[in-house]
């Protein structure tokens, strides 16, 4: 398939290089050109060009502006891509921002497909990412080649895009609140000197015996917060996000307020390129340990 | 062994089937004695009377009030348990008691072993508890057939008896953690009409595959809180004691903040025996689903 | 002094007048021209031209999306105001909508006063607001009649504009703060059958002699939410501004997400066009009171 | 008339001297004998000394602990209190104690009334303290003129005790929120660069113009937390007490969930000595103000 490809990232680009592996015909175009070109692959001058001729253009981007400065304006993809062309926006967005997207690209005949992923780079780069994918039926279909050249598993989510993106933006929620959780249960065991590692062990070998248990808590008992996998600001931001789509439906979330407080708190006190799971170091940090007082 | 056991509830009187099946020596008390007849074990008239001739008296009852009562004043375990025996304690207690426990018992030149268990009447019945035991090595050791008898693992914290009893209410405020987010996730993807199904399908084959994530999701799709495995009043009980642990050592936990305001409030609605799954209906009223408005 | 006058609602209307009467030379344009009309006073059929010979123009709208509509573009105030005039916005508008608004008039050469007000309609008009004023003095002073004409008191804030808006954000906070503990402490003594009304009355004749406890305390004890003063809806609208300033420079404002999650759930719960002191039902609700179970 | 006092603290020594100079027969118990003499009162041996002869026994004790010690065992006041005798108890102690006392005096024929005060040390040696006074009819007016001589007003709130505590423990849980907000606005400002003396003026001379406001800022803007006025490990008892009678009529209350994790901040962070009025700090040092980070 003619596949174009914009935002050449950690995950991006790893996720292109699978595409390319897997026979598709790929144009990309990444903001810092030397990027795209340390890929080996075929490289375009701006986002238009990468889209010109292509079946499906994926956007993998930082975040809503970035999305929003590709898309909109009078050279962006809405403008550019053929009518029955789609547009496979995979990044991590607002809702707000997908039902955008959904609107602008109805009025211009093209197709939308929102697929945001679960996995950290490495999964990226293993073409092992959990994919969520809503959008029309036949446009979902068309990309479910890329979806299995970029990941494990697909996960249809139904006709209407801002589904996967609610979808994607409550799992990372979910995870935010296991280093939160975990991170209060810590401190609380740590003060009664119980070994971290033993009780983690507990955890994961019995009720709590799922991946992001085990990553999270091994990060955090290891206090192993730098490089970051996914910076705290990152994280904050999806925690965000999240929220404004909860308003946006009037459903409280006291825990992501929670977890939101614990975050700027990070970010008040300089941990904001941090690894989130550096979350439970705020938390231990107010329970007095870490020597701080 | 010669084994006393006090407290045949649903969890107690499992345990104590399998302990006789495995061969020990049993007399078993219990409030009602009727219970105790059922289930075809030597009975015995009070708790002394089970603590007698034991090398081991096992308690497993249902909060402080009752292992106080059995414990202390003049006929309690303290006074009638022989020198060199063991209090194996196994009932969800607070830490402050626990304490008191192995104080008074090592005045009397007995042993005392925390072992608390997680797991429901389920895995009390086909001996697939987890246990967490804490106290002298030495009496550890002496239970440990015991262990076998009633557990798929035990989980050694050391020799300090409360480690096991905070490991234990850590544990189980993660659980209610998990409710009380999944609760959160649920009614913000229910407002963008995902299926939660499918919602629940993606999570626990993903990131959360694990048997909490399972359990507690099934139930609050199914919205099947009665009857109760678990009453929300009892998990309020259990959260209330993780917070007292917390308390005395000046760890402040906010997620647990916000399940024990959520669970009274489903007290003050009429929902304290409900299962604690129903901490998530407390969320989603919240959110105007469930029609309440 | 030639001033014009953008927005003529509850408070607006009430602030035009005051400023007739005190002798200004007052040209006013509003969305819906009747009201503009049935005040008497000089109607502009566009802010444009309101703005055109104005010394001073007014702006006193519902929320940023009005203000942004009137000021930016082609025929807004910052084409159209002379070099010299100023802005003078006393809207509640977002820290991040007057740092942009400050930096656009600036390049206009045009001046900028930020004046967010304190006090309810009646107060209004009994011109008896208080101002929080912020901007460059001279042209904080060239405003002194204007503020004199229509408050009984101004606070000045200095010369960096945004910071009046950072204190009014701030004191609708404690304001819902006040409402959100109020409806706390009084779900509490009612619970055990205090009289609610003696118990303001102690409370508002003692540490809490405050003007806003006994507005609010009156309102909540009455159940008086209908017709709203200021709605449940707008109320929240501000406590989210007050945590975007916040989110902006770090600040962690766990009150705030408390009061936050209430008024979502009031607005779930088909509350968000009474008034906001509402949010004590919200509170009382949850406690199982008003016989909702 | 003939009174006993036990308990001569910072507040109880002050109220002791009031009632000797408005003319009543005073035989005073305080566990350090010294500081009973240095008052130049009566001073008995045993709380029960006191009590023999008394018409109304005060006691004003620390917290519940010292309470039952006075009251309950063999020479406790219950057991030498004249049948007809009231006890008249002033301490800020829980709704539990103050229900079981209530049992207990009744059985004995005794009065019993629960008044707890509000004000700080200066208003007990002014007599100016604010009295909330619940009992039997008969009981509270015998101890008016006892009311007349150590307060400024006295607010009855009907013939259950219990009433008058749990008063007392929501206006301490009010004090606790408006430190907490005042904190939580101050920290959003302060990151404005807005001038905290002109902020707190605007405050306290405006909407907040109430005597709890001005004291408490003031403490917070200058940062005045030693020596302590009232320690925040005793606001963190009375936040925790005001909880249980919350949780004991399921009333959730999560604005004194944010106070009391806080208060659990400042104690792992070794501020439990200073003045409760430092739950501000804590606030500030989460936004990372004070050069903590």
């Amino acid at each position: 398939m003619k596949v174009g490809f914009v935002g050449l990232g950690h995950m991006g680009g790893a996720m292109a290089v699978n595409l390319k592996k897997a026979g598709h015909e790929l144009t990309v175009y990444n903001r810092t050109r030397a990027k795209a070109e340390r890929l080996g692959l075929k490289v375009a001058n701006t986002p238009a060009d990468a889209a010109r001729d292509a079946e499906v253009v994926i956007t993998m981007l930082a975040d809503d502006d970035a999305v929003t400065e590709v898309v909109f304006g009078p050279s962006g993809l809405a403008n550019t891509l053929r009518p029955g062309a789609i547009h496979l926006s995979m990044s991590t967005i607002s809702v707000a921002l997908s039902q955008q997207l959904a609107e602008e690209h109805s009025e211009h005949k093209q197709g939308y497909v929102a697929a945001p992923v679960f996995g950290r780079p490495q999964a990226a780069a293993e073409a092992k990412l959990f994919i969520v994918a809503a959008g029309e039926a036949g446009a979902v279909k068309k990309c479910e080649p890329l979806f299995a050249a970029m990941g494990q598993r697909t996960f249809p989510m139904g006709d209407v895009p801002v589904k996967a993106n609610v979808v994607k933006l409550s799992g990372n929620f979910l995870i935010a609140s296991v280093i939160e959780t975990l991170g209060e249960a810590l401190s609380l065991v740590r003060k009664y000197d119980v070994n971290p590692e033993k009780y983690v062990e507990l955890l994961t070998s019995t009720l709590f015996a799922a991946p992001v248990y085990k990553t999270y808590a091994d990060l955090i008992v290891k206090e192993q917060f730098e490089p970051a996998g996914f910076r705290l600001k990152l994280g904050l931001k999806d925690v965000r996000l999240a929220m404004a789509a909860a308003e946006a439906q009037a459903v409280p979330m006291p825990v992501a307020s929670v977890i939101r407080d614990h975050a700027l708190e990070g970010l008040a006190n300089g941990m904001g390129d941090k690894d989130w799971s550096s979350l439970a170091q705020v938390v231990s940090n107010n329970a007095g340990l870490n020597g701080r007082s």
